[in-house]
């Protein structure tokens, strides 16, 4: 199965988010067989995980972007559940605070990037400085135009210091937007997280789509790929997400090291 | 069932390790149906945790103490991947560093205390400076012992502001740690992380049960309980910790709040 080859950006190419099916599955059908393969991969996440923890030379970073509802938060609580909750942070990413903008936007990132043996998931991050921010006009283009190379700078620095990096971007359409929006409108245990500001960037959609074709076009090397998922099927969204989780972390070859000491001289009581 | 009553100390009373079985079992037997006991409550802590998050009023902080190879890890393995990994954090609190050895014993405790509506696991915590840092003589008795005041001064401040926690001393027998510290010897995917220092604390047996005994019986107030989990039977352990979760968290009377925002006047295009 190439499917993670399929998603991943080529570092130079020019993303067209049109020319992407969101509701694309690349062959895949709905199916049993299908459940099964997610519930292996989750299984093998868990253990290469371990694997990653017991050789301590390199840490997995998974930076999470996508419109509202784009499937973020199910796709942490699906797929992200087959990492051990001990060495795997979840961050969110939310307006930042004032001491987080008295600093420079990468600073609060740096924090919360993985130790060697980690596993951090960004549900969103400072891709948001690029994006939102752009769209809303909060810093005029050349603050934000500076910052594809700052990223870039920032990622290669990361990579070169043994954090592997994924970038996903959750790519749904307007209509399966509107179709999520709609449920969360009507069922009883997300009314209360309804807020009019989550429907005005629905309104911004082309300026939204035309920053992430920027972002992912300017912001994708070799060491931190960006990979398109589409989205609007959460079954095909699963099952590719855990699969690209998968084949990253079994691209190295990853080793239990040797014992640091002789274990026949060790004696219980 | 009144498994989690069962195993709570009750405040004042005086513990003694030695006269609670570390096989016990509270009259369950191992089988499917308590299988499925297990995966019913891992479920459950997974919708509470969510209603926890959407009311945003309290906090769950878990406590997780016991000797090597007592099933931390294991417990955190089996148990906690019920919750979502957003939204809970596990921090593991090994040798303090120098900066944290400058500071107050609870300075690095109280930097991962849970925000309103997440959950903090702590895998060792601030007890290991009554119990390790006494045993190892790290601090003379005159630091240590004041220590018991200062945890519940810090442990009654939390629960004034909405931090449920949930104590959990894992039980075991000096015999079941031999059986399991000698499949770790065995065990190719294990005995990289072996050191002699492991097998230090073994010599240090009834040391390490009398601060336990002490700590358990000093540090136990009725919103700041601590549980003895029976641990040499691994189910039986899963299970126990598992209802002690769902029923903490059964015990407020938490509800979705309700929308801010006047829903029918929202329509989206």
């Amino acid at each position: 199965m190439d499917l993670a080859r399929r998603l991943r950006l080529k570092p130079g190419d020019r993303v067209h988010l049109a020319d992407i099916d969101p509701a694309g599955t690349h062959g895949f059908e709905k199916s049993d067989e299908l459940e099964a393969m997610l519930a292996k991969n989750i299984e093998r996440l868990d253990e290469l995980q371990y694997l990653m923890y017991a050789e301590h030379r390199r840490a997995l970073l998974v930076v999470l972007q996508g419109m509202d509802a784009a499937g973020k938060d199910g796709t942490i609580r699906h797929v992200m559940t087959g990492f051990n909750p001990q060495g795997c942070r979840v961050t969110p990413f939310k307006a930042p605070t004032p001491v987080e903008l008295a600093h420079d936007f990468l600073w609060r990132v740096h924090e919360v990037v993985p130790g060697k043996g980690d596993v951090a998931i960004f549900n969103r991050s400072h891709y948001e400085d690029v994006v939102a921010v752009r769209v809303h006009k909060v810093v005029p283009p050349s603050v934000w135009k500076r910052r594809y190379d700052q990223i870039n700078d920032f990622e290669r620095y990361l990579a070169e210091n043994d954090v592997v990096i994924v970038k996903l971007f959750l790519h749904i359409s307007k209509d399966e937007q509107k179709q999520r929006l709609e449920r969360r409108l009507e069922d009883p245990k997300r009314q209360w997280k309804v807020s009019l500001s989550d429907f005005d960037d629905r309104k911004r959609w082309k300026d939204y789509q035309r920053a992430y074709e920027d972002a992912l076009t300017e912001c994708n090397a070799k060491d931190a790929p960006w990979y398109v998922v589409p989205a609007d099927k959460k079954w095909f969204r699963n099952l590719a997400v855990s699969q690209i989780l998968v084949e990253t972390l079994e691209a190295p070859d990853m080793r239990f090291p040797k014992p640091t000491v002789d274990l026949a001289r060790i004696t219980l009581d």
